[in-house]
């Protein structure tokens, strides 16, 4: 099979790097070559522009510079690692992807979906993931998750978990209509259990898409 | 009158910087409060994107993820600096803007007219220069001006004046391609002379577009 792009999606707190990292596993036991990124980020490039965006004051860009900068950010990360991996027959599971800015610059900064789909069109002339798995989860408790997160590990909030519950519930309700439009690409995973629980809800996910993976990925 | 937005478009070595100076001053002494501005650059947000632009070798960006960095410094400049100016009656004066993009990432990085014309659309939602002043000069005579002027100023070269001397014919033919294009907005000037000269010819184009200033604006 040819390599497959595959994105983690969804509010802060859900769980999705964590997950990420066990479907790499996964998929790895069973010989697929994978490779693990993130978004922003992912390569030397799109890092340095990832610092740009995420430091600051909250009105430091306006939300369609703050755009511009994330699909600068992209496209270097699909040209110069994403594409090459895939070429080669590797699977990509990223950390957030374009429905990221769809939903975060699109929805909850007021661009306006239309205008983000606008940009994502020009720049990305139709690659797009093969699947998409929206991490959902009741807002109360991923923000609770964030601040645990954020007291153990003596982390810096960065301005997205700053932002307040009323702002998560857009976001939820935004990736929930991304669904709803594209649902042969985006399904819904429920993101609230264990680790071990969600991990099997997002093998069921992928079997369903690709079924020669029936019964073979982990133990569930 | 309200204010107007004029830029400065043309090959290295033309003296755009030099002429943007006299115009702001001859327009300051007829009592219009001009704004003398630069591209990239502009506006601190803008200027810490055009150092993620002009550093490192000239294929750490592709050509799409260079002009979505530049864009978005354009746009920064433009919501934070240009529009501002204008709303409040004054005049500004953009050393480069969208048609260095256009000849530069569009004519020379074929990346194409066209996709270059997209995401200009999609991010000025209409916004453009009233005037643009095409400074047009011999390459072989542009060229030898940098290279007089890095040795004189021993300034470091940028990756766009490293460029050989096809490469500058290549702008020089962009710029009058896109003079052809839309002549109501551009202008072509001849930009061999001495500065005095020059700048008569500029004032001339203004006045043929502007009459009220016939005859008022310096001793030419």
């Amino acid at each position: 099979m040819a390599g497959q792009f595959i994105t983690f999606e969804g509010g802060e707190g859900a769980g999705k790097t964590t997950q990420a990292k066990m479907l790499a596993d996964a998929l790895e036991k069973v010989g697929v070559e994978t490779i693990l990124t993130r978004e922003p980020g992912g390569t030397f490039g799109a890092e340095s522009i990832r610092k740009l965006v995420l430091e600051g004051t909250d009105d430091r860009w306006s939300g369609m510079t703050e755009l511009l900068l994330m699909y600068a950010a992209r496209l270097d990360h699909v040209e110069k690692l994403i594409k090459p991996a895939l070429q080669r027959g590797a699977w990509v599971i990223s950390d957030r992807f374009s429905d990221s800015s769809l939903a975060y610059q699109g929805y909850a900064r007021d661009l306006g979906a239309d205008r983000v789909r606008s940009v994502h069109d020009v720049v990305m002339e139709g690659f797009n993931p093969d699947l998409t798995l929206v991490f959902d989860m009741d807002v109360y408790l991923s923000l609770k998750r964030v601040e645990t997160r954020a007291a153990q590990d003596d982390e810096v909030l960065t301005r997205f978990d700053k932002a307040g519950q009323a702002f998560h519930t857009t976001i939820r309700e935004a990736y929930l209509d991304i669904a709803k439009n594209e649902p042969a690409r985006v399904k819904v995973v429920d993101a609230d259990g264990s680790r071990q629980a969600v991990h099997s809800r997002i093998l069921n996910a992928l079997t369903a898409k690709y079924p020669e993976f029936a019964g073979k990925l982990g133990g569930a």
